[in-house]
């Protein structure tokens, strides 16, 4: 019999099949063009040319058992060198080889930090809407969740109620900006006050409070916006980041930890992360992945395809009415629910043959996830879907 | 600061970088090329030609996003069908693509499957010597390490012994054949006696034992030897398997979980073990290398180049007294030390240039293991410094 920790999994995973099976049914009665998937956030642009390119480089020009072989569990010291330097040159930052750990994507970074940081009970401070995944990156390790709820005017962090929210126990607070749902960008005055707020409450209680930045989306932002550089504005900052997005290949699982030299117990933090990483049965970020991505620090894909999606899809929704904060950054829109009831609007939407988010996954009811990461043909072709399922919403 | 969890490995960390440091200063004093490391299982042998091949070609034939994207978290259907396809031929099984989880090598699969399994306080039983890793594997679930002490005649586990090790709380039982440190394959009387065991004591207790099977040697056997298939002879079997030394690619993370249909809670197991995956951050096996190992099945290493070594490291250390088991594969000699304290041996063989792991480090002190995936001239060159190591050690 299987652990009692992953009984609610199952089951659980057996309503998202039913889901998944409702789709495939969907698109089998008419046909997979007249079922629009907005449910994955899966990237649908190829990765940039410069990877298959750096891929055959590596393959040609360095040693096979240096590219397949083992390595530091943190990773390659001169790829970390050349990631530490990129990083030191876009956000004026003075990182070294040392304040960089390799990791299996995002996911992977930040389970390891968890895993070095967590004693069981130790409380994790998260803002509604947030990735549903944190919850189990947290429970993994016996941390407990502790849940800001939202601020539905701006999606902002709601930083009046975190200020109550953090006690003797609060070990880190886990934001992540560009934000998956909403697309909003965390701006500086937030951090500020965000900053200010730990530093107060971690000399209030003697404590340290680590913010982790989780920043897979960095580099999708539209409309000339900038992503703050967390370090900067305070000093307890460790960084998750994750080549998913900006180069499309989250299947390659490979992604990076920033621990700045000024972060509490630096040094031990980052013997224990690196034995994190090995000890979990990572042992290393995907060797030839790392190996690709040093040569690859200046490409992105192309934004301005996931741009054109946005302002499709969020020109095309609010003019039929549905309500909407216009995103920033990542490829997601977090849509108001006409109907109270989140859950049920997605079931609704299905018969419209769209395939969305509830809010509630994210701790956020009321309100819908809607990717953008896919053909701007599913968009055109799904808006006037949209549009009479509002309709049909509004007459009832 | 750091969990109390991780503070111990922090410690023992930090003696091990000693360790290495150690090396290093012997390698700048003495010249890297006079200081004879047998310390580390990183294989010295290129990847089969044929893993470039398949790399190119998958990027040149196949869809970018999909190569690139996410996919099931058990893996690539097609991947794992070919796989299951694989096995079947080779050790007449009836396994399909829903038996193969593929997961981040076999550190990762082990993961997955106690995460999977483990309660807090289960019992996962070992038989010494054991690769020291399982120890983290089982503890990161709160599971309790079970030590069978070692059968220092034949190195086959302790049957024996384990009779009276079984209790309410066994959950799993963990084997490593061909084994890591001692080279021995587990026998077919060995599976036939420790299935008897298992299925009686199961019926005893009435509960389930699943005996996992780690296997990333499977493939490195000499002198004809056969590794016996598991499942064959115990019903409630997991196979965990890695490419990492197959086909010498360690750093690309690359391996897979066999989890045949008449494992106990099949369908709740897989379930439970896919999102496993999932929500500690390996998401999934690299994409890319699963794309590859599909195209590389029959492929494999040199295995003659390891039997040479094998030969010349086994033949020479015995004509020089040293005591140890011819193994049948893996890439070890685990050697009985030519005084009492295996740590000290160690400490002193380093005088000579030696560098090799304490058996304590396997759970079987007074022994240690030297590893044969190094260059032939290696150990040509350290075979006179082992010679002058027991002499004096049976002169003093």
């Amino acid at each position: 019999m299987i652990a009692k920790s992953m009984e609610s999994y199952v089951t659980g995973s057996s309503a998202i099949r039913a889901m998944f099976e409702e789709g495939a049914k969907l698109a089998k009665i008419y046909g997979a063009e007249n079922v629009y998937d907005f449910s994955l956030g899966n990237p649908n642009l190829n990765p940039p040319e410069e990877i298959k390119q750096a891929i055959l480089d590596v393959l040609n020009e360095e040693e096979p058992t240096f590219v397949h072989g083992y390595m530091n569990n943190a990773g390659y010291e001169d790829v970390r060198a050349k990631i530490a330097e990129h990083l030191n040159k876009k956000f004026s930052a003075t990182l070294k080889a040392d304040n960089i750990l390799m990791t299996v994507g995002a996911a992977g970074g930040l389970n390891v930090i968890f895993k070095t940081l967590l004693d069981p009970g130790d409380e994790v401070i998260v803002f509604a809407p947030y990735f549903g995944e944190y919850r189990s990156y947290i429970a993994n390790y016996s941390g407990k969740l502790v849940t800001i709820p939202p601020n539905t005017e701006t999606f902002q962090p709601n930083l009046e109620t975190l200020k109550g929210s953090i006690t003797q126990k609060t070990k880190a607070v886990l934001i992540n900006s560009p934000n998956n749902p909403t697309g909003v960008v965390y701006s500086e005055a937030t951090l500020k006050e965000l900053a200010a707020i730990l530093t107060e409450k971690e000399k209030e209680f003697g404590i340290d409070i680590y913010l982790v930045a989780d920043e897979p989306y960095r580099e999708l932002v539209y409309d000339g916006a900038e992503v703050p550089y967390v370090p900067h504005y305070f000093k307890n900052t460790i960084i998750g980041y994750s080549y998913s997005k900006s180069l499309s290949l989250p299947g390659d699982r490979i992604g990076y930890l920033v621990v700045p030299e000024e972060v509490a117990d630096f040094e031990n933090l980052m013997v224990a992360a690196s034995t994190a990483n090995r000890i979990m049965g990572f042992v290393n970020a995907p060797s030839l992945m790392q190996r690709m991505v040093a040569r690859c620090l200046d490409c992105s894909v192309d934004i301005e395809i996931y741009n054109r999606n946005r302002e499709a899809l969020y020109n095309g929704l609010t003019d039929f009415g549905y309500e909407c904060i216009k995103p920033e950054g990542s490829f997601y829109l977090f849509v108001k629910a006409p109907i109270e009831d989140d859950v049920a609007f997605c079931r609704v939407a299905k018969d419209y043959r769209i395939l969305i988010v509830p809010g509630s996954a994210f701790g956020c009811p009321g309100y819908v996830r809607i990717v953008y990461c896919v053909a701007y043909d599913t968009i055109i072709h799904a808006l006037p879907q949209f549009k009479k399922l509002i309709e049909d919403i509004k007459n009832k």
